[in-house]
Protein backbone atom coordinates (compact mmCIF):
# COMPACT_ATOMS: atom_id res chain seq x y z
CA UNK A 1 0.00 0.00 0.00
CA UNK A 2 1.31 3.64 -0.79
CA UNK A 3 2.41 5.64 2.39
CA UNK A 4 0.20 8.57 2.96
CA UNK A 5 1.50 11.94 2.60
CA UNK A 6 3.06 14.05 5.34
CA UNK A 7 4.13 17.58 5.98
CA UNK A 8 7.19 18.73 7.40
CA UNK A 9 7.57 21.83 8.72
CA UNK A 10 11.35 22.13 8.28
CA UNK A 11 13.41 25.18 10.05
CA UNK A 12 16.65 23.01 9.38
CA UNK A 13 17.23 23.27 13.01
CA UNK A 14 17.54 20.08 15.46
CA UNK A 15 13.94 19.49 16.78
CA UNK A 16 12.57 19.78 12.95
CA UNK A 17 14.83 17.39 11.74
CA UNK A 18 14.32 14.74 14.30
CA UNK A 19 10.67 15.41 13.23
CA UNK A 20 11.81 14.36 9.67
CA UNK A 21 13.29 11.48 10.79
CA UNK A 22 10.17 10.54 12.31
CA UNK A 23 7.86 11.47 10.21
CA UNK A 24 9.98 9.58 7.16
CA UNK A 25 9.77 6.16 9.18
CA UNK A 26 5.68 6.23 8.31
CA UNK A 27 4.97 8.75 5.77
CA UNK A 28 6.38 9.90 2.29
CA UNK A 29 7.54 13.40 2.96
CA UNK A 30 6.44 16.88 2.26
CA UNK A 31 9.19 19.04 3.26
CA UNK A 32 7.78 23.13 4.29
CA UNK A 33 10.39 25.45 4.83
CA UNK A 34 9.61 29.19 5.47
CA UNK A 35 11.37 32.14 4.64
CA UNK A 36 10.11 35.24 7.29
CA UNK A 37 13.24 37.67 6.91
CA UNK A 38 14.82 35.86 10.05
CA UNK A 39 18.42 37.04 10.76
CA UNK A 40 19.52 33.23 9.91
CA UNK A 41 17.45 32.90 7.09
CA UNK A 42 20.27 32.08 4.82
CA UNK A 43 21.40 29.55 6.64
CA UNK A 44 18.58 28.09 7.56
CA UNK A 45 17.73 27.39 4.06
CA UNK A 46 21.27 26.43 3.48
CA UNK A 47 20.76 23.90 5.65
CA UNK A 48 16.91 22.77 4.58
CA UNK A 49 18.81 21.97 1.30
CA UNK A 50 21.41 19.72 2.49
CA UNK A 51 17.97 17.76 4.66
CA UNK A 52 16.06 17.61 1.26
CA UNK A 53 19.21 16.03 0.03
CA UNK A 54 19.53 13.71 2.70
CA UNK A 55 16.11 12.79 3.02
CA UNK A 56 14.83 12.90 -0.73
CA UNK A 57 11.34 14.14 0.08
CA UNK A 58 8.33 13.81 -2.24
CA UNK A 59 7.46 17.10 -2.35
CA UNK A 60 9.33 20.37 -1.09
CA UNK A 61 8.08 24.13 -0.61
CA UNK A 62 9.46 27.03 0.68
CA UNK A 63 7.30 29.70 1.45
CA UNK A 64 8.00 33.39 1.33
CA UNK A 65 6.67 35.25 4.35
CA UNK A 66 8.17 38.20 4.89
CA UNK A 67 5.18 39.97 6.25
CA UNK A 68 6.23 38.68 9.50
CA UNK A 69 9.79 41.07 9.25
CA UNK A 70 7.76 43.88 8.15
CA UNK A 71 5.28 43.53 11.01
CA UNK A 72 8.48 43.19 13.45
CA UNK A 73 7.88 42.91 17.13
CA UNK A 74 10.82 40.07 17.70
CA UNK A 75 14.72 40.36 17.79
CA UNK A 76 14.80 37.62 15.31
CA UNK A 77 13.34 39.65 12.92
CA UNK A 78 14.09 43.29 13.43
CA UNK A 79 17.77 44.56 13.01
CA UNK A 80 17.56 47.20 15.54
CA UNK A 81 17.10 44.62 18.29
CA UNK A 82 20.08 42.41 19.69
CA UNK A 83 19.02 38.77 19.98
CA UNK A 84 19.95 38.26 23.84
CA UNK A 85 22.17 35.54 24.86
CA UNK A 86 20.10 34.74 28.07
CA UNK A 87 16.69 34.86 27.94
CA UNK A 88 14.60 35.29 31.80
CA UNK A 89 12.15 37.08 30.75
CA UNK A 90 8.83 35.13 30.30
CA UNK A 91 7.81 35.93 26.92
CA UNK A 92 11.82 36.85 25.37
CA UNK A 93 12.40 39.19 22.85
CA UNK A 94 12.95 36.34 20.15
CA UNK A 95 9.33 35.84 20.40
CA UNK A 96 7.79 36.12 16.62
CA UNK A 97 4.04 37.23 17.23
CA UNK A 98 1.91 33.98 16.74
CA UNK A 99 4.66 32.81 14.20
CA UNK A 100 3.12 29.65 14.95
CA UNK A 101 -0.09 29.97 13.97
CA UNK A 102 0.70 31.74 10.57
CA UNK A 103 3.54 28.40 9.95
CA UNK A 104 0.40 26.05 11.20
CA UNK A 105 -1.67 27.93 8.30
CA UNK A 106 0.38 28.08 5.52
CA UNK A 107 0.84 23.92 6.03
CA UNK A 108 -2.66 23.63 6.56
CA UNK A 109 -3.61 25.20 3.26
CA UNK A 110 -0.92 23.19 1.48
CA UNK A 111 -1.56 19.54 3.19
CA UNK A 112 -5.43 20.18 2.49
CA UNK A 113 -4.11 20.64 -1.74
CA UNK A 114 -1.54 17.73 -1.69
CA UNK A 115 -3.75 15.93 0.47
CA UNK A 116 -1.47 15.32 2.91
CA UNK A 117 -2.73 13.68 6.40
CA UNK A 118 -0.14 15.14 8.78
CA UNK A 119 1.37 18.22 9.54
CA UNK A 120 4.38 17.70 11.62
CA UNK A 121 5.61 20.48 13.58
CA UNK A 122 9.01 20.12 16.09
CA UNK A 123 7.65 22.43 18.90
CA UNK A 124 8.12 21.56 22.76
CA UNK A 125 6.89 22.38 26.12
CA UNK A 126 10.01 21.69 28.02
CA UNK A 127 12.93 23.58 26.65
CA UNK A 128 10.69 26.08 24.71
CA UNK A 129 11.89 29.09 25.63
CA UNK A 130 8.37 30.14 27.11
CA UNK A 131 6.74 31.27 23.46
CA UNK A 132 2.97 30.74 24.03
CA UNK A 133 2.05 29.11 20.37
CA UNK A 134 4.41 25.72 21.48
CA UNK A 135 2.31 23.96 23.70
CA UNK A 136 0.28 21.54 23.49
CA UNK A 137 -3.17 23.36 24.14
CA UNK A 138 -1.95 25.48 21.19
CA UNK A 139 -1.94 22.56 19.43
CA UNK A 140 -4.98 20.83 20.28
CA UNK A 141 -6.66 24.00 19.66
CA UNK A 142 -5.35 24.66 16.02
CA UNK A 143 -6.41 21.20 15.40
CA UNK A 144 -9.80 22.37 15.80
CA UNK A 145 -9.81 24.94 13.69
CA UNK A 146 -8.23 22.59 10.79
CA UNK A 147 -11.16 20.56 10.94
CA UNK A 148 -13.77 23.24 10.94
CA UNK A 149 -12.21 25.43 8.75
CA UNK A 150 -11.28 22.76 5.50
CA UNK A 151 -13.10 20.80 3.55
CA UNK A 152 -15.30 18.02 4.99
CA UNK A 153 -13.53 15.61 3.88
CA UNK A 154 -9.99 16.68 4.24
CA UNK A 155 -8.12 15.19 7.29
CA UNK A 156 -5.53 16.69 8.66
CA UNK A 157 -4.04 16.37 12.02
CA UNK A 158 -0.99 18.36 13.53
CA UNK A 159 1.44 16.14 15.19
CA UNK A 160 4.16 17.32 17.42
CA UNK A 161 5.94 14.12 18.46
CA UNK A 162 8.83 15.97 20.70
CA UNK A 163 5.90 17.84 22.74
CA UNK A 164 6.80 16.54 26.11
CA UNK A 165 10.29 16.07 25.51
CA UNK A 166 13.81 18.21 26.90
CA UNK A 167 16.27 18.79 24.29
CA UNK A 168 18.95 16.25 25.58
CA UNK A 169 15.95 13.61 25.11
CA UNK A 170 15.61 15.13 21.47
CA UNK A 171 19.05 14.34 20.95
CA UNK A 172 18.93 10.56 22.17
CA UNK A 173 15.99 10.22 20.22
CA UNK A 174 17.68 11.52 16.81
CA UNK A 175 20.73 9.61 17.64
CA UNK A 176 18.69 6.23 17.72
CA UNK A 177 16.52 7.18 14.67
CA UNK A 178 19.84 8.55 12.41
CA UNK A 179 19.20 12.24 12.75
CA UNK A 180 21.43 13.72 10.32
CA UNK A 181 22.61 16.35 13.29
CA UNK A 182 25.50 17.69 11.51
CA UNK A 183 23.00 19.17 8.35
CA UNK A 184 21.07 20.92 11.23
CA UNK A 185 21.54 24.49 11.90
CA UNK A 186 19.97 26.51 15.03
CA UNK A 187 22.04 29.59 15.50
CA UNK A 188 19.36 32.78 15.73
CA UNK A 189 22.15 34.99 14.54
CA UNK A 190 23.04 34.10 10.37
CA UNK A 191 27.05 34.58 10.50
CA UNK A 192 29.11 31.83 8.59
CA UNK A 193 29.51 29.67 11.66
CA UNK A 194 27.24 29.38 14.70
CA UNK A 195 28.00 31.75 17.34
CA UNK A 196 27.84 29.38 20.33
CA UNK A 197 26.25 32.03 22.33
CA UNK A 198 22.47 33.10 21.70
CA UNK A 199 19.59 31.11 23.46
CA UNK A 200 19.18 28.35 20.64
CA UNK A 201 23.00 27.79 20.70
CA UNK A 202 23.12 27.10 24.13
CA UNK A 203 20.25 25.47 24.87
CA UNK A 204 21.80 22.88 21.91
CA UNK A 205 25.44 22.96 22.82
CA UNK A 206 24.35 22.28 27.19
CA UNK A 207 22.38 18.73 25.60
CA UNK A 208 24.92 18.00 23.74
CA UNK A 209 27.39 18.41 26.85
CA UNK A 210 25.13 16.47 29.45
CA UNK A 211 24.90 13.77 27.08
CA UNK A 212 28.60 13.79 27.18
CA UNK A 213 28.63 13.95 23.16
CA UNK A 214 30.53 16.24 20.65
CA UNK A 215 27.99 18.10 19.01
CA UNK A 216 29.13 17.89 15.08
CA UNK A 217 28.45 21.45 14.11
CA UNK A 218 31.32 23.62 14.05
CA UNK A 219 30.99 27.18 16.78
CA UNK A 220 32.85 30.38 16.85
CA UNK A 221 32.79 30.05 20.69
CA UNK A 222 31.75 27.71 22.97
CA UNK A 223 30.91 29.40 26.20
CA UNK A 224 29.14 27.00 28.30
CA UNK B 1 -10.50 58.52 25.82
CA UNK B 2 -8.43 57.44 22.72
CA UNK B 3 -10.19 54.85 20.90
CA UNK B 4 -8.52 51.46 20.67
CA UNK B 5 -7.31 50.58 17.40
CA UNK B 6 -8.86 47.80 15.47
CA UNK B 7 -7.10 45.61 12.29
CA UNK B 8 -9.49 45.62 9.88
CA UNK B 9 -9.22 42.77 6.71
CA UNK B 10 -10.20 44.53 3.64
CA UNK B 11 -9.90 43.31 0.32
CA UNK B 12 -11.72 46.23 -1.42
CA UNK B 13 -15.24 44.30 -1.47
CA UNK B 14 -18.40 44.98 -0.43
CA UNK B 15 -18.68 42.91 2.72
CA UNK B 16 -15.03 44.35 3.94
CA UNK B 17 -15.82 47.87 3.49
CA UNK B 18 -19.07 47.72 5.24
CA UNK B 19 -17.02 46.12 8.07
CA UNK B 20 -14.37 49.28 7.69
CA UNK B 21 -17.59 51.49 8.00
CA UNK B 22 -18.87 49.77 10.91
CA UNK B 23 -15.49 49.78 12.77
CA UNK B 24 -14.71 53.22 12.07
CA UNK B 25 -17.59 54.12 14.30
CA UNK B 26 -15.96 53.23 17.72
CA UNK B 27 -12.31 52.24 16.70
CA UNK B 28 -8.91 54.01 15.16
CA UNK B 29 -8.25 51.63 12.24
CA UNK B 30 -5.90 49.62 10.89
CA UNK B 31 -6.11 48.51 7.14
CA UNK B 32 -4.86 44.88 6.82
CA UNK B 33 -4.72 44.03 2.48
CA UNK B 34 -3.56 41.23 1.86
CA UNK B 35 -1.88 40.38 -2.05
CA UNK B 36 -2.06 36.51 -2.87
CA UNK B 37 -1.40 36.19 -6.32
CA UNK B 38 -5.63 36.36 -7.27
CA UNK B 39 -6.41 37.37 -10.36
CA UNK B 40 -8.02 40.90 -9.34
CA UNK B 41 -5.25 41.76 -7.29
CA UNK B 42 -4.23 44.59 -9.21
CA UNK B 43 -7.87 46.10 -9.06
CA UNK B 44 -8.46 44.63 -5.37
CA UNK B 45 -5.38 47.21 -4.45
CA UNK B 46 -6.14 49.94 -6.79
CA UNK B 47 -10.17 50.07 -4.70
CA UNK B 48 -8.05 49.38 -1.03
CA UNK B 49 -6.21 52.90 -1.74
CA UNK B 50 -9.33 54.43 -2.74
CA UNK B 51 -10.81 53.31 0.41
CA UNK B 52 -7.64 54.22 2.50
CA UNK B 53 -8.10 57.77 1.31
CA UNK B 54 -11.85 57.97 2.17
CA UNK B 55 -11.21 56.25 5.27
CA UNK B 56 -8.24 57.42 6.20
CA UNK B 57 -6.69 55.04 9.05
CA UNK B 58 -4.10 55.31 11.36
CA UNK B 59 -1.99 52.35 9.90
CA UNK B 60 -2.08 50.65 6.89
CA UNK B 61 -0.28 47.63 5.90
CA UNK B 62 -0.08 45.76 2.63
CA UNK B 63 0.86 41.95 2.99
CA UNK B 64 2.26 39.94 0.77
CA UNK B 65 1.55 36.06 0.95
CA UNK B 66 1.79 34.54 -2.85
CA UNK B 67 2.94 31.36 -1.47
CA UNK B 68 -0.92 31.42 -1.58
CA UNK B 69 -0.96 31.03 -5.51
CA UNK B 70 1.79 29.00 -5.54
CA UNK B 71 0.03 26.42 -3.57
CA UNK B 72 -2.44 26.49 -5.74
CA UNK B 73 -5.62 24.74 -5.70
CA UNK B 74 -8.35 27.67 -6.34
CA UNK B 75 -9.68 28.74 -9.40
CA UNK B 76 -8.90 32.25 -8.05
CA UNK B 77 -5.13 32.12 -8.43
CA UNK B 78 -4.82 29.46 -10.86
CA UNK B 79 -4.44 30.63 -14.84
CA UNK B 80 -5.10 26.99 -15.88
CA UNK B 81 -8.58 27.16 -14.05
CA UNK B 82 -11.42 29.84 -15.30
CA UNK B 83 -13.66 31.21 -12.75
CA UNK B 84 -17.11 29.77 -13.26
CA UNK B 85 -20.15 32.12 -13.49
CA UNK B 86 -22.10 29.93 -11.31
CA UNK B 87 -21.43 27.80 -8.60
CA UNK B 88 -23.55 25.06 -7.61
CA UNK B 89 -21.13 22.48 -6.09
CA UNK B 90 -20.79 22.28 -1.90
CA UNK B 91 -17.12 23.36 -2.26
CA UNK B 92 -16.94 25.68 -5.33
CA UNK B 93 -13.85 25.77 -7.53
CA UNK B 94 -12.99 29.37 -5.90
CA UNK B 95 -12.13 28.23 -2.87
CA UNK B 96 -8.75 29.33 -1.68
CA UNK B 97 -7.45 26.39 0.94
CA UNK B 98 -7.58 27.42 4.34
CA UNK B 99 -7.40 31.59 3.26
CA UNK B 100 -9.24 32.91 5.89
CA UNK B 101 -7.00 31.01 8.43
CA UNK B 102 -3.72 32.19 6.96
CA UNK B 103 -5.24 36.06 6.94
CA UNK B 104 -6.88 35.83 10.23
CA UNK B 105 -3.30 34.67 11.31
CA UNK B 106 -1.20 37.40 9.61
CA UNK B 107 -3.64 39.67 11.35
CA UNK B 108 -3.18 38.45 14.91
CA UNK B 109 0.48 38.47 14.65
CA UNK B 110 0.05 42.45 13.14
CA UNK B 111 -2.28 43.10 15.95
CA UNK B 112 -0.49 41.74 18.97
CA UNK B 113 2.45 44.00 17.66
CA UNK B 114 0.29 47.37 17.25
CA UNK B 115 -1.66 46.56 20.48
CA UNK B 116 -4.69 46.15 18.77
CA UNK B 117 -7.97 44.71 20.48
CA UNK B 118 -10.08 43.77 17.65
CA UNK B 119 -10.07 42.42 14.17
CA UNK B 120 -12.65 42.83 11.95
CA UNK B 121 -12.84 40.08 8.79
CA UNK B 122 -16.08 40.97 6.75
CA UNK B 123 -17.19 36.65 6.31
CA UNK B 124 -20.84 35.76 6.33
CA UNK B 125 -22.65 32.65 6.67
CA UNK B 126 -25.56 33.39 4.29
CA UNK B 127 -24.51 34.47 1.06
CA UNK B 128 -21.34 32.44 1.62
CA UNK B 129 -20.81 30.42 -1.34
CA UNK B 130 -20.25 27.36 0.83
CA UNK B 131 -16.48 28.10 1.98
CA UNK B 132 -15.68 25.85 5.43
CA UNK B 133 -13.73 29.11 6.71
CA UNK B 134 -16.61 31.80 6.42
CA UNK B 135 -18.61 30.03 8.85
CA UNK B 136 -19.57 31.48 12.67
CA UNK B 137 -17.94 28.33 14.79
CA UNK B 138 -14.85 29.20 12.92
CA UNK B 139 -14.78 32.58 14.02
CA UNK B 140 -14.81 30.96 17.16
CA UNK B 141 -12.72 28.64 17.26
CA UNK B 142 -9.82 30.91 15.72
CA UNK B 143 -11.05 32.79 19.02
CA UNK B 144 -9.71 29.89 21.05
CA UNK B 145 -6.65 29.73 19.29
CA UNK B 146 -5.50 33.35 19.59
CA UNK B 147 -6.24 33.20 23.46
CA UNK B 148 -3.66 30.53 23.80
CA UNK B 149 -0.91 31.44 21.03
CA UNK B 150 -0.40 34.87 22.20
CA UNK B 151 1.07 36.76 25.07
CA UNK B 152 -1.09 36.86 28.16
CA UNK B 153 -1.24 40.43 28.08
CA UNK B 154 -2.95 40.10 24.56
CA UNK B 155 -7.34 40.65 24.34
CA UNK B 156 -7.26 40.23 20.67
CA UNK B 157 -10.64 39.31 19.51
CA UNK B 158 -12.17 38.24 15.51
CA UNK B 159 -15.47 39.95 15.36
CA UNK B 160 -17.47 39.28 12.43
CA UNK B 161 -20.39 41.51 12.30
CA UNK B 162 -21.80 40.44 9.09
CA UNK B 163 -22.18 36.60 9.79
CA UNK B 164 -26.08 36.55 10.02
CA UNK B 165 -26.76 39.03 7.63
CA UNK B 166 -27.72 38.15 3.72
CA UNK B 167 -26.13 40.38 0.88
CA UNK B 168 -29.33 42.06 0.65
CA UNK B 169 -28.94 43.45 4.25
CA UNK B 170 -25.54 43.95 4.23
CA UNK B 171 -25.78 46.67 1.00
CA UNK B 172 -29.12 48.24 3.37
CA UNK B 173 -26.53 48.28 6.10
CA UNK B 174 -23.94 49.83 4.23
CA UNK B 175 -25.93 52.85 2.91
CA UNK B 176 -27.22 53.66 6.59
CA UNK B 177 -23.88 54.05 7.88
CA UNK B 178 -22.34 55.54 4.91
CA UNK B 179 -20.07 53.20 2.85
CA UNK B 180 -18.36 54.74 0.01
CA UNK B 181 -19.51 51.50 -2.55
CA UNK B 182 -18.78 53.05 -5.35
CA UNK B 183 -15.42 52.72 -3.92
CA UNK B 184 -15.19 48.81 -3.79
CA UNK B 185 -14.89 45.82 -5.76
CA UNK B 186 -16.22 42.48 -6.18
CA UNK B 187 -15.61 40.91 -9.70
CA UNK B 188 -13.19 37.53 -9.04
CA UNK B 189 -11.88 38.47 -12.51
CA UNK B 190 -9.36 41.19 -12.90
CA UNK B 191 -10.44 43.15 -16.15
CA UNK B 192 -10.65 46.92 -16.09
CA UNK B 193 -14.16 46.88 -15.92
CA UNK B 194 -16.35 44.28 -13.55
CA UNK B 195 -17.48 41.19 -15.73
CA UNK B 196 -20.75 41.21 -13.97
CA UNK B 197 -20.62 37.13 -14.50
CA UNK B 198 -18.81 35.63 -11.92
CA UNK B 199 -20.50 34.63 -8.98
CA UNK B 200 -19.51 37.46 -6.59
CA UNK B 201 -20.41 39.98 -9.71
CA UNK B 202 -23.64 38.13 -9.86
CA UNK B 203 -24.35 37.96 -6.16
CA UNK B 204 -23.45 41.36 -5.89
CA UNK B 205 -26.01 42.99 -8.85
CA UNK B 206 -28.85 40.61 -7.83
CA UNK B 207 -28.77 42.26 -4.10
CA UNK B 208 -28.91 45.97 -5.88
CA UNK B 209 -31.44 44.63 -7.89
CA UNK B 210 -33.77 43.31 -4.95
CA UNK B 211 -33.42 46.19 -3.34
CA UNK B 212 -34.38 48.48 -6.56
CA UNK B 213 -31.07 50.31 -6.32
CA UNK B 214 -28.40 50.91 -9.22
CA UNK B 215 -24.75 49.27 -8.34
CA UNK B 216 -22.88 52.28 -8.61
CA UNK B 217 -20.20 50.21 -10.53
CA UNK B 218 -19.57 50.40 -14.09
CA UNK B 219 -19.77 46.31 -15.70
CA UNK B 220 -19.24 44.84 -18.50
CA UNK B 221 -22.29 43.28 -18.69
CA UNK B 222 -25.35 43.02 -16.39
CA UNK B 223 -26.79 39.18 -17.41
CA UNK B 224 -29.12 39.03 -14.57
Amino acid sequence: MEKNLAVVLLSSGMDSAVCATLASQTYQLAFLHIQYGQKAEKKELEYFLKLCDFFKPLKIFIAKAYFLKEIGGSSLTNNTLEIPNSENSEIPSTYVPFRNGIFLSIATSWAEVIGAKKIFIGVNEVDFSGYPDCREIFIKTFNEVIRIGTKPETQIEVVAPLLKLNKKEIIELGIKLGTPFHLTWSCYKGEEVACGECSSCQLRLKAFKALGLQDPLPYATKNL
